[in-house]
């Protein structure tokens, strides 16, 4: 059984990057199973994700990071290199409604989402339960008078676990802009709207004041810009004038856990790049 | 051959309404060929078309217009009864993209949109040739210095040949308050965005800029509420971080093609009722 | 608090079939709220779901299904009416892949689905937890080398249950004819193809090897025909060459679920007529 | 202003392939620009494409062609390099129905078709003032009791033109299994179904018939297996019970139109391989 390693990579664009990539890779014996690569003509920047086994491997994968540091500097290279294997540990946030947590607990039992969650935190208890059944601690946090207090409790349980990513499945609370800062890039938050239409609260209600015809979710990354963050992935669903509010929420729930599973697994897989406030998809 | 007609109303919502138009229909001997109806729960509002024709016609078309007439007061009736074969005048406007005016050309020409295109109008020479090819009247209405005068001649080219419908096929100018007033429930804008995301000018460079994974078209009514008019039709499609803005711009054309001519298919068919800001599509 | 009452009908289409129908319901004082029709002009049938309430009902609701039945023999009428209040009571029938099962119990248990899920049947014992969690009766029915056997355990679990639709949740057996008679328009099933593609066993393994670029799922009625009832809702979403067997099987547990959670409803609802091999929906 | 070349590429998979090509890029100064691969695990066979400039180019491109010959040898590479500005001359075929043909002139002539349509070849006279008006020669090739002379005349036209791509735009006659084997690879046809679904004659009928809720479009190389040619791209678009076959044909003139265009985008963007029966598409 071979070893599969993921490394995803950006740099100022510029002639032979990635020949000097492949070619460092090639010199090692990495045999290379899948690979992606975006030039962003608008910003100069060059992006690639390669996975690879050892099955051909010829020297410690020690000697071969040594020989990626090497190219870091000349090339300005931005890098993760992952063993496939070291599943991100994922921390979630939730607080009534549990369909985008039930989404993800079921698709991890099923295998089918590489990660490790290892903790549910929540401001309520209606989904303690479920996690129960799926033995999986759960820290109940209530929001009493003090919001800092509890964001740090939050906090002190993602970090706890070693937290590689925590996932905002449908947590009604604002985080603050240093918690935000503290997990950029490392929180995924999923908004019940099709950006950037219909930010903030009550996004169906406003959806059905406007009057319109299809209906979305957007997973992005959570920065101190409220529903600003970079998106992910974004999901819709045709709807007409008789949906009341209540069948546009019930509706929306589906396109949510879909954009939320599927941007967790993206993350999780090392697809993702941050390109300023946008995202690239290595797929 | 029978004679086809299209009834289309809205009252308050009360016990009984269906039925006494439906009744008032069948004693005259109306076959019903088609039928929708929505009760709106918010605004307590009934919103009903049905499609019948005169095979089994007791009476002239005149003693039912009167029973109908006779209901409309009691009942709050507001309606639209049409002989289906009377189709709509329709002027479309047009600035320098055609693929929004051809689609609608085409369609018309295969006898798939039951509409009478009477006029072209542009403040742009270059959509002459394609009218001309469809001995269409092509009237050009530059606009020097005095917009208010061009406008003016715009309403009288729509008055000229009495239009019940303005298109605004990629009309790259916005309507005076007075213009939207005049033409209300009447003219249709083509807007190239999810609506309500990025109103106003260049949707492509600012879907581009907010790095959206879905791009949309939206055709509403015009109202001098820019780009808040009732929605009629929605159309995305799903892109990815290398679109240019171009190729977005490319690939919004066949969106916007779709969604335009469906809105005046549904407008035309009067499938379309106003319901506030919104609209109900009674199909 | 008003009752709800469902009325689903269909009738050969004649002059007056909704006027007597409707002017019956408005002289017994029923309201309605929600109204659907669909006339046929192949087959000349006329399908209608009328939803009323009894907020101003002149009557017992037993003179109102008099005066209906009075109707129904010379309309030839075959209807049913249902307080919205008695949920149909609903089996379900599963395998190993538990991912329906979850999506109706979450749907269910968050009061969005209008049934009364009374009991899981399965050849496998691999969702009896999660059906404990949800307190529900689990009745594992393995099949040893007595087919015939297994299936009578599985309809005698459904009439003990007094059972009004069974919904086979990725159920990978095959019904026998005799049960698919017996269960006409009482089962409904998922199949994990866009149908009529890929027919049969293994369908995501079909569709890799013809290297189709959108994969679906199809929510349709059991018949002894195998795949080729009358369907009530098909998903799709797009993939393309890079997608595994197994990734296609990943990615389609959600449209399955979207599809089969739908279907559901729409039975349950009474929004579905049958037509022949077809269905209308009536939303 | 650089000269730009697309390179598309296949191999049997092994280790360092993409460093080789990349590297014998880099060393001759090619710029890339754009480049996307696929490895696949069922066939292992790699797969890529890449689009570079001469910005930086050290030598004459013929050393660079001569650099890639050298590699094709050892690695058993099959490749295409172009100059992206010597656009692919296209044929296009065509019968009664014209909304696909206007589709491709309408985005070739706005600028969107990386193509030069070069003739139109039909068994009608319909289009002929249609392709008069763009300025295109159009070959009416009747069929009247020589189906063979006729397919004959057909090439020729092909060949008079050196056509590199014909394209079938609702062209309704099969082609000979001779003709197919010549144009192996070079020939696009849109189907009106959601291949495997209704292959064949009427596929609207079909789908009427069968009840499905969605219908699609499939464009795919032409092969003398009818319908069964690699699938390039596929559309589809959500119906209801209500849509008579008239109405799914309208319907589907619009998914035709923007499946074919695409699929000849990306055949002109040297963006497909073929694998096997299947294709990889290279975006």
């Amino acid at each position: 059984m071979n070893n599969q390693y993921i490394l995803t990579w950006q740099c100022p664009d510029s002639s032979g990057v990635l020949a000097k990539v492949t070619q460092a890779l090639f010199e090692h014996g990495a045999f290379i199973t899948e690979t992606s690569q975006y030039s962003d003509p608008y910003t100069d920047t060059f992006f690639s994700r390669i996975a690879f086994d050892d099955r051909q491997l010829k020297v410690p994968m020690e000697e071969f990071t040594d020989a990626l540091e090497a190219l870091a500097k000349p090339l300005q290279l931005h890098y993760q290199l992952r063993n496939a294997a070291q599943l991100p540990k994922v921390v979630i946030a939730v607080s009534k409604d549990e369909h985008c947590l039930v989404s993800l607990l079921t698709k991890w039992r099923a295998g089918v989402l590489p990660i490790d969650i290892v903790a549910v935190v929540s401001n309520h208890q209606k989904c303690e339960a479920i996690c129960q059944f799926h033995e999986l601690p759960y820290h109940y946090l209530p929001i009493a008078d003090d919001k800092v207090a509890q964001e740090q409790q939050l906090l002190a349980v993602f970090e706890q676990y070693q937290g590689d990513l925590l996932v905002l499945a449908r947590y009604m609370q604002i985080l603050s802009d240093q918690l935000c800062t503290r997990l950029a890039g490392k929180a995924i938050n999923i908004h019940h709207s099709f950006l950037p239409g219909f930010k903030g609260a009550r996004p169906y209600h406003q959806a059905h004041k406007r009057g319109v015809k299809i209906i979305g979710a957007t997973a992005h990354y959570v920065t101190s810009d409220l529903d600003e963050g970079p998106i992910i992935v974004q999901e819709v669903k045709a709807i007409d004038h008789s949906y009341t509010i209540e069948q546009m929420v019930h509706t929306g729930h589906d396109i949510e856990a879909i954009a939320l599973s599927r941007a967790v697994r993206l993350h999780a897989e090392q697809r993702i790049c941050l390109n300023g406030d946008k995202t690239v998809i290595l797929t």
